[in-house]
């Protein structure tokens, strides 16, 4: 296989790429070998040799444990509980939280037999026991899986004495009521608060 | 900026990732450090390394002139004038062509400011004047750009003597007649022959 069927065959195992648009992308990178290509190449290597899964949350960081769990001014006894490492950066993103995280890797899904093992909640729920924990925040998707997977979770944990918690469902900032789903506008009707 | 932040800003200039999908990649790729991301990391390295774009053709190969252009079994007097080394690829796996290939790199666009200058359109010239070549295959996209394209070269190459042609229009095998486009259609029977 020469180097260039060899790259478009990897590529295309990349979620979001094709075969067709893998090709598409491998003459894009060699026709950019000094400004594409080259850093790719380099930036690749370098996740390879020092990017690891944190060990205590599940974070991908340099360190383990990462930046977020060894940082000492982050509320350790708040866990925020999630699918992915990218709800993670979404959550940090807004600069509206300062505990720590616990990433899931998925929802429970007997379809793709993915039970409370292979989700590791029993870790989570070790962590949460053994670190007296007071608020654990279920962050899970608002779809059916997340739903599913967060009230699993509120179960298991309700002996632990944490407050277990969940983000408010309602009208996104900049939604247009006429816009909205039924669902969505029941929630936001349903949650109303005083208008002060 | 860290290395996992690095990456997904590489990702994201691929043609059909957004910043959304190249963190998503991102993760992908992390999380599979041994199967696919140090693979990666060297399929692009020996990429970088190794594979040149031809000066005879445009094609992309390990050595420069391209193994197309030294195929001495190939026809050296026909040449198959195409807009991306995508389409020379689509065109090889037919195995219905043994000649040899130039690769334009695109269409002419006033919109984009790709003009005969930027296409290396004098190259092709040269190269059917200087080699006696005696058929042109323009094997452009049957789009507005591709077939305007075509229609500047066949004018460009008169000339030269060669014999111009063009992909045939048709009905596409396993083409339902019902579903097909009024323009496929119509030069479908514009150009019927005889059912032998």
């Amino acid at each position: 296989m020469s180097d260039v069927e060899r790259l478009i065959q990897l590529l295309a195992k990349l979620p979001g790429l094709g075969p067709r648009s893998a090709r598409r992308a491998a003459l894009h990178l060699i026709k950019r070998k000094d400004s594409l290509l080259t850093p790719l190449a380099r930036a690749l290597a370098d996740a390879a040799a020092n990017v690891r899964i944190c060990s205590v949350c599940g974070n991908v960081d340099a360190a383990d444990p990462c930046a977020l769990c060894r940082d000492e001014r982050r509320d350790p006894a708040t866990i925020c509980v999630i699918e992915d490492v990218a709800d993670l950066w979404a959550i940090e993103h807004t600069g509206a939280y300062k505990g720590r995280y616990h990433v899931l890797g998925g929802t429970l899904s007997a379809l793709d037999g993915r039970g409370p093992d292979e989700l590791g909640l029993a870790r989570l729920i070790a962590r949460v026991t053994e670190q007296r924990i007071t608020e654990v925040i279920l962050a899970t998707s608002a779809t059916v899986e997340g739903q599913t997977t967060a009230h699993y979770i509120a179960e298991r944990l309700a002996p632990s004495g944490a407050a277990i918690t969940r983000l408010a469902h309602g009208v996104p900032l900049g939604g247009e009521i006429n816009y909205l789903d039924d669902g969505t506008l029941a929630a936001a009707l349903k949650a109303r608060r005083p208008a002060s």
